[in-house]
């Protein structure tokens, strides 16, 4: 542990928000939260909450005035595409108190999208140009439909490819804090087993947060201690000791995951 | 649509709260949401809202006092094995307003599993014997550490095996409601061109979700429609409607999942 007064670094929160029946239902796998949350983390923008909650308009109104609050910035993924129950644009708009509105240069870009691959711009296609005013659009070089940006929230596709040139593409807007970096050691020895000794550990370095997660992997269990803080000097002298720790019950630790 | 007056089926419903720093960060994708949901949609338990929150007491505790007044049920997992980021159980006793104790039968049932294994019987692993007092105990069959149920709130493990064994083993303590049902009709069609008639569709059957989800596979595109409601009945008639309308763009629609 060191002595040096630290500055304390700038931390910059997010709550996503995963709308869709179809993932309640468990019909779908979400895959979407744990790729925001990684390339927000890299950012310096640490992912604090995450909610899913269905296609209701005063559900999605409601949570979003909460999370908007309460956090640095939000991001939704689902219901901006053609149909009926796609009202997230809506729902956004109502949470903010204001239209939702057939964006110019939305209507611009699909109509010529349309023009291009042969498609009739449909009034069904014509609901992706639907943005609450005042809101900036989010690029989709994929799909061409865009996502949009108002106040601090991002509303993104669901589907997980286009979502993730969305996140890309509105990334440079995003102002990120410190970094949450993390060090991973593993050891063949149940989380029981060091348990006592981990927690004084944890106990020593506050500042750090020790997360320990049991694996089993056929025959063969263990745990996996992950480290996580802004300070890399912190986590360097956190798994020095985490090593020694394990070492001291004659287990050779591994530093990563398990393979 | 049928013209009979139907009764209002029973609906019970529940919100999952993953708990654990592991899936905010990335680091874990989550499987035991749509795994839950599925298996209580048997039981006739609807999933209603998930949220994923961190290993922070009073986040736990604001959480679930705000979840469990608003749901029928609730389900959380993670948060419950020997090492000090286990929190649950202390976290879900203070919002409860009671004790977390050393439940005399989870610490015999612990203790003889050692005895039998040849562990040692460490405070860590006497820790998840830590129990809200005036809960019951809900049965590990894979690694013997319980679950528990206080109120209407169930608190399972994270691991998904061992999650799994809980679920079937509390399952028996739920009240179902109605069922929810569906049928999935899948067309190599886009969701632009049949989004009008659609969301006419489902104007005329308000008791019928319908959701509209367009799917990728290589080159190949299309939309799968999904219709989910507690009447068969109701479901049957939308089916053909559904079948009909994307017959009628000169697609022939496959039942099921597209393949």
């Amino acid at each position: 542990m060191s002595d040096q007064p630290r500055i304390a670094p700038k931390i910059v929160t997010a709550c996503v928000v995963l709308i869709g029946d179809e993932i309640l239902s468990g019909r779908t796998q979400d895959k979407n939260l744990s790729y925001i949350s990684l390339h927000l983390n890299q950012m310096g923008v640490q992912v604090r909450e995450a909610r899913v909650i269905p296609d209701i308009e005063d559900v999605i109104v409601d949570t979003l005035n909460e999370v908007r609050a309460k956090y640095d910035y939000v991001f939704t993924t689902g219901g901006i595409g053609p149909t009926h129950d796609d009202i997230t644009a809506d729902s956004v708009a109502k949470a903010f108190g204001v239209t939702a509105i057939y964006h110019p240069d939305a209507m611009a870009l699909l109509a010529a999208h349309y023009a291009q691959t042969g498609g009739e711009f449909t009034a069904g296609r014509k609901r992706m140009a639907r943005i609450p005013e005042g809101a900036s659009l989010i690029d989709n070089s994929l799909s061409k439909a865009p996502g949009f940006q108002i106040g601090n929230v991002f509303v993104m596709a669901g589907v997980p490819m286009v979502m993730q040139v969305m996140l890309d593409a509105l990334s440079p807007r995003l102002e990120g804090g410190a970094t949450m970096k993390s060090r991973t050691v593993t050891g063949a020895i149940g989380e029981g087993q060091i348990a006592e000794r981990l927690g004084a550990l944890q106990q020593r370095y506050p500042a750090v947060g020790i997360g320990s997660y049991p694996y089993f992997r056929g025959k063969s269990f263990g745990t996996s201690l992950v480290m996580r803080s802004t300070d890399s000097d912190l986590l360097d002298e956190t798994q020095a000791e985490v090593i020694a720790l394990i070492r001291s019950f004659g287990v050779e630790p591994e530093v990563g995951e398990p393979s």
